[in-house]
């Protein structure tokens, strides 16, 4: 045969899956910090919010050995208990960690400027929207019906308990893709505020949107944002984007108003016959 | 942020999803034809062979469907029957199928020359097998006894009424990387006979390789092989090869046995930083 | 649509089209210099063998306008002729250039080292040759009968006289492929020693290889190049290759026997799916 | 050297080159099909519209003798005829066929909207406007002074009789190319309603879009689709538009008013460097 | 490890680095030229403006050994002097040299129309201006006087005479680049009036414009183009742009005021991740 | 103008700048980061090896100072000294360090197993060597001494203290390309073992290697690595090369007896038209 033909997709993005802490919900992405610094403090280990947040996006089980698993961690951990920390230990930590979980996400879930406009605005060009979490069920379960109430309504939500392994694997955008029957990958956008989040939106094919300003990686709250210097505000924005920007992300935002300009590029890009 | 960081696969292959009619068992892919020849003719109506296998891939109930809604075929049915088809006449069909095809299978699921030594080849490799097809439990079953038996057990298998829509959609591949934990889809292949198989590899973004020789689109037994006329097989085969093209395959093989050689020019690719 | 279909051609090349002077044949292209010098001369006009030689590849007529034409000339042509030149005069030198261009012809048209084992190696692997010069009908004609004689018989032939307009124009390359039935460009190198050989290839849209060693952009005949010292000899050369790849050729050899070597890098290139 | 240098052409369009039949004239493509059908009839061989219109594009002679390649057709033909077809046949069948078309195109040959509007925006931007078709000169003859009278007079038209070989040869557009003195390839549009047009575009190096509500591909006259639902309307038009981009057409338009943004946008190709 | 990053600059332009005379200053880039022909004449030796404009850009030492190595002024000056030229002469020339382009440039520095207006542009766009020249000290020190009176003061600028070797070698650029602190190339153009300029700013890998109307390839003062026919102007602007095309310019403006647009244009090409 | 040009770089690399510490002496990059923790527990502040390693590659005031910025060390700092670190106390620091550094040093220069051969091959294919470094003079000497006895002298070396910025800034790449005479970018790799190398490799526009096994991102010595049980021994260096990647490394080696092997890699690059 003398030809092969190269298919490229041309329409528009039809699908997009958003993360929901630091992304949707959550300013600031405090809900799990929170909980992990409450669960480390009740073992007797004192661990800094900037280091209970290094591996967010993980599934929460993955997370703690994580942390637990950092130098400094494991130090203070055997000063205080005199033995290296044990798969027992993990266990414990964990299962406190689901009830400290559920109640600081009672009082974190509130929607974030800017995401009801948004999604509506995707909604009315005909994508749609899937929600995907590294919280497990029950946690999952509580900020989406408060997302609900508050009128953000995804029209399909998985979380990492459901699948084999959570992100940075690709499986919660495939299983998302799936039940809303969307393809081929170059149609799909993965949208969080973690590095990790980038990298399971890379490993399915997709496009791979992260937001700097109000998620994990700034890791502040609207308050302590507002009581930031200028240039400190900047120089931390700037350390925010970068780090999603060095995980692979096709486009950096800082708030999710910002998204649906760059939902335009990427048609563009399309148009234009480009890939992820 | 001034510079972004666009992510390169630069390992290799590391799992290979193969269809199972036509590219690894039963030459010319039979069984089905034979099965929705004969459910035809059991309702009154007589399909040429090549006919029936028009949309072969799909799942088998949509293959059906296909099949009774080219031109043709509805004004012989409306001929016989003196109305149009029905979805009862279609599930009657789909229902005696099932056995044609469980009865069909049984006698050609012979595994193809080539087959268990490039499954050999490429477990020494570390690639992983993948296993999946348009058939039904009961039907991918047998097929599946039959090359355990002659030696070919596939590391995962999964049929098309295990996912909401078999091919062209991708879900039968995605679950087959979540299952053997391999991604990105860049370091996956999928092989199949038919165009439906084809693009369902492009809509999981994986690199997609048909077979020609063996498959549907030449459609024919090897004893049917060595009766044609060298040029006739020649014009045959290059009008296979060309609709495996014309679907978007990357590359195209004739037998199984040239797949190694496909694999290492497409691991050749990756370390060039190409994408599917 | 969701999808389009990019067409790659991926088999390898099946027509190369060969200038004859300074290419194939008549090294270091002194035939048509020698009868525009000596046309010139006939005119009372001193022209030098290096500014004869700038417009090589035109058709005749053309060039000898583009001499004339240029500033130095301009001026020698008034300070004899005492008025600038009419289009009778390039009437007149044009009908003296042919019966001096025949001549010259008669005694430099012999083949050049490597033509006949390369045409031999290009036929054995299927390749078709085809054969364009500037020359008018006459010229060309004992061009040919010349190279016949020795050997190399083109499957088509045709001079610039055939076609409305020579090179940089790309008709005689569009003839050659029609008369031989060969497309599509891609398919298709074109060989020859001059930028204006290279801007017809371009033109084309095919692939286009220089000649340096043996054509118009050195400008020596053998025995020159033997006296001359290493140095000037290697300065010379790099000259004539840059002149070529300025021009925007994909390859320069210095002489045809590195010419196979050529075709094998465009095939590799083909089946990388690259285009000229 | 050390360098080469990759010429890119970055000026605009300078010759659209279009179809007749489908493309500029005769609603749906109804001529050519009317003769072929009353052709085979007169043989008494019925063949449906849909049959009769797969090759459409391809010189005529070739046409029928692809039509009665079909294995249906053959297989009616020997019923009918007792023996297989010969050249003899189809000599009879092209010898009457060319009435029956001159007959047909005489009733079938009025320009289709948007077509003035279109050439005279292409003329004032200076593009030089070409014609070819797969009718033989008398019938392409006809056309001519029909849409001469109606205003539309291409600067040159050529006929499939005037070339070695019709499409999918690119012949027709490389002859157009020399009679307008227009090169290189990509600063020429191939326009036509078949993929036989796209594919001899294609094996031109030039720029090919297909045109598919008016044309073969949807096969339908302007009172046909009047009386079609809407949603079978969509079907058909989707179908007809995939049938132009898997045969690699870079653009797909529905009606000829759509043609000049589609010029804006390979213009705009053009400017970023980009090949057809 | 299985993934490499690319790292694509994003960010806008931040440095433009500008020739002085032919593209900020000396309509015509007579200064030199005058010069040059002075110094031969006074040697004995009558050279033309365009024979002493090839190599323009050039440091001046090397301009003139490569002027008297041309052909023709070898011979002239063996005619003249009865011998060949020497290093000695050379020396004197240069001597010479000096002096008569002080005095030429002392009258020859006026600012072209647009730069003012152009460089107050880029300073609001936050990008630093760089200048560089072929000249030596002293020469330079009178243009940027002159033009610092005008209204023009650069950032940084820099003479061949600070550097081991002038253009086409890139370090001009390079020093420019590092006193004001800009990097990567990829977010710096050089602007320049002669291919030796193009040259420059492509070995040091930053973008390349070329200034066609006002320079050394038109050659001629702001008078002598409105004593020009228009043809005859628009004949030599083409091939001024011609020029500098051919060089690998990435854009070519005819003037000053174009420059923004330009910019325009090749920020859009960054935020597409291209490289010049 | 109708064509641009785009010029490429087609020849092989003519230039290599390798960094000294890590690189191709001190196994583990052990001198810097002895004294700077020595330099720190002279001031009362324990810092770990893996902390005072992170800024390897800046100008060692810069390292300082980025080294008592992370929290950590400045609410050690605070603790000890009951206020912030001062300007005046970096002052100390860097003066106290370099004595420190000096020591280290000369017990931590010997030359990596595969540095002779690797440069002796480079030599023998004409390829430059330069040599750059984040010491300041006195350090820069002691290396290059202790280098040179051992039988390793590049052609030019250049310290950060010679430039106004050190890495990641490019200017010792320039500098170095200037002294050498080498350009294009294209032509030459930058070498080295942390991501501040990788950085100002990119930001030179040049090609970019790292080293992983024997420089900083592994941090250890041979006898460390001796004592590491393999499957540690593999997850470390995993964890360099990726760090190395993760900045933009074009490749990573382990060692340098590997690096001939990617001169070849980059010249195949180069000969495909690619840039760094």
């Amino acid at each position: 045969m003398e030809y092969r033909f190269k298919r490229t997709y041309q329409a528009n993005i039809k699908l997009v899956v958003f993360d929901w802490a630091g992304t949707m919900v959550d300013f600031g992405c405090q809900a799990p910090v929170d909980a992990f610094v409450s669960g480390f403090r009740a073992m007797g280990v004192e661990v800094s919010m900037e280091t209970a947040r290094i591996p967010m996006g993980m599934e929460k089980r993955d997370h703690i050995k994580t942390v637990v698993g950092f130098a400094e961690v494991a130090r203070k951990w055997e000063r205080v208990h005199g033995r290296p920390v044990t798969d027992a230990d993990i266990d414990t930590m964990y299962d406190n960690f689901t009830s400290l979980l559920l109640k600081s996400i009672e009082s974190k879930s509130e929607l974030l400027p800017g995401v009801l406009k948004t999604v509506d605005l995707l909604r009315k060009n005909g994508v749609k929207i899937g929600a995907t979490t590294g919280y497990f069920t029950e946690a999952a379960e509580i900020v989406i019906q408060h997302a609900a109430k508050e009128g953000y309504i995804p029209d399909f939500t998985i979380c990492s308990s459901d699948v084999p392994a959570g992100r940075p694997y690709p499986w919660l955008i495939f299983r998302t893709m799936e039940a809303l029957n969307v393809c081929p990958p170059e149609a799909v956008i993965n949208v969080g505020d973690t590095p990790v989040d980038i990298a399971s939106g890379l490993n399915a094919g997709v496009w791979t949107v992260g937001v700097a300003a109000t998620g994990n990686q700034m890791g502040l709250t609207e308050e302590e944002i507002r009581n930031l210097a200028a240039q400190e505000y900047k120089r931390r924005l700037e350390s925010a984007r970068e780090s999603l920007f060095n995980a692979g992300a096709h486009y950096v935002i800082d708030r999710m108003d910002q998204f649906p300009a760059v939902v335009d590029k990427i048609n563009a890009c399309l148009a234009r016959g480009e890939k992820p």
